[in-house]
């Protein structure tokens, strides 16, 4: 399946410019054979926006999906974007909810607008996060797409190998990683995140803002690395849309070479949990 | 710690020649200020010598292990190597024993040539280990060495994160890891050693054999990474001893700014054991 990466840092505090960029990225990765494309974390509202964190999220099935699910239909391809997730069942924008319910969430829609996945961030990270987020408490979210067993992650979840191993466990092909990577951090997307597609066997999707937002400076370099640990796309550091496939068949070829899952010795590692 | 890490083969088939081998590069690594120096997997004997294996294993105090503590002394500097330990209290050489009871293990002996530490692979790699090795059952084995908390890992074991992590959770400073990396292989070299010791903020030193050797092509690349990621030291393909030093603060420093410890969710990743 043809992943289209969408590096962008959009219009921060904007969701309606945002929906018109990943519109007419969407529109380009289509044409270029993409089933799916997938933004950085927080791409729907901009990450370093503080206070409207809270007063611009919606519920997993509000407005934004709907639209989402409509350029998803439109273009005829898979959409996983990221987007501050306020628990159903509490008000917009409410002083007294802010902060308290407020997740950093990502969704995946399919092409025919159904949503098939939300994933709610459940490592955060810095003080920022631990300010405007409250941390989800599920840690393999999936669902099938095109033949391949996709998975949900963002941004810090990815540099702890027990996260991505337990999608690995659980089938994973293709992990999806919207990401807000920071100077000086450019070591994960350049060496953790091919480690991680190695070390598991997978693809991993890691899509990155870009540029200088708030306090942050964003480093790009966008990755799909495969299971052998080659990065078959990676961007630069401005923004870009890059594109490679996630292959089923060299996926399984890896996989026989690799039998990591296989040698495993679950009775070790009783530490960890 | 100055640490060396000696890239060699040795002479496969001969405790002598390779004991002679390790005495030279000791001095040498001695003289350069190292305090430990560090061999490939299986050094004392050569890695793919057949049945050779059984009948030159020894006990962790061997006469062996004796030689070692002779060489640590007279130069002043600690040794961890890598050997075939036959259990103790089980006669060598017998063919009645052969294979059922020998580990390919590592043990660090101190400068002033007490044994500190052995370790037994836990995780052996492909037919040829499998057919000539039991594994061990201890994952974290350590020992104090010049203000470090050092611990001991062999070759594919670094490879599965769940190990390292371990010995981080232990609170290992400097995991040492002799190994037998063959073509096609040198991404461990590369790349995951490298991203070991950042996300679990350590130094890892990593030694490699070189070269031809029965049906393998060993692949040299020995590495020294820091807690930041970066590669402190690495060797070439040839024959070669590096030199680079376990900075206890810098390690103190990197773990301030990569808390991944802390930030660890325990309490999700139950899926893993």
């Amino acid at each position: 399946m043809r992943t289209a990466l969408l590096q962008s840092s959009g219009r921060p505090g904007s969701i309606v410019e945002n929906l018109k960029v990943l519109d007419e990225a969407a529109g380009r990765a289509a044409a270029a054979g993409a089933g799916l494309i997938v933004t950085p974390e927080m791409f729907l509202t901009g990450y370093a926006i503080g206070d409207d964190i809270a007063r611009l999220a919606e519920p997993a099935d509000g407005d934004s999906a709907d639209a989402v699910a409509e350029i998803a239909t439109r273009h005829g391809l898979a959409v996983a974007y990221g987007y501050p997730e306020r628990e159903a069942g509490h008000g917009e924008g409410s002083p007294a909810d802010a902060g308290a319910d407020v997740f950093n969430s990502a969704q995946l829609i399919s092409a025919d607008g159904t949503r098939l996945a939300n994933y709610r961030k459940t490592h955060l990270f810095g003080c920022f996060e631990h300010d405007h987020f409250t941390p989800g408490d599920q840690p393999v979210v999936q669902a099938e797409l095109n033949g391949l067993r996709v998975g949900l992650m963002i941004c810090y979840d990815v540099e702890f190998p027990e996260n991505v191993r337990a999608h690995a466990l659980a089938g994973t092909d293709l992990l999806l990683v919207p990401t807000a990577q920071m100077h000086p951090f450019q070591f994960v997307a350049e060496s953790v995140v091919p480690v991680r597609a190695f070390e598991n066997q997978m693809y991993v999707a890691y899509v990155n803002r870009t540029g200088p937002e708030g306090e942050f400076e964003f480093v790009g370099l966008s990755t799909l690395a495969s299971p052998d640990g080659i990065a078959r796309a990676r961007a630069g550091r401005g923004e870009e849309l890059v594109l490679a496939d996630a292959d089923p068949v060299l996926l399984a070829a890896s996989r026989e070479t690799n039998p990591y899952l296989k040698d495993r010795r679950p009775g070790l590692y009783g530490s960890l949990v």
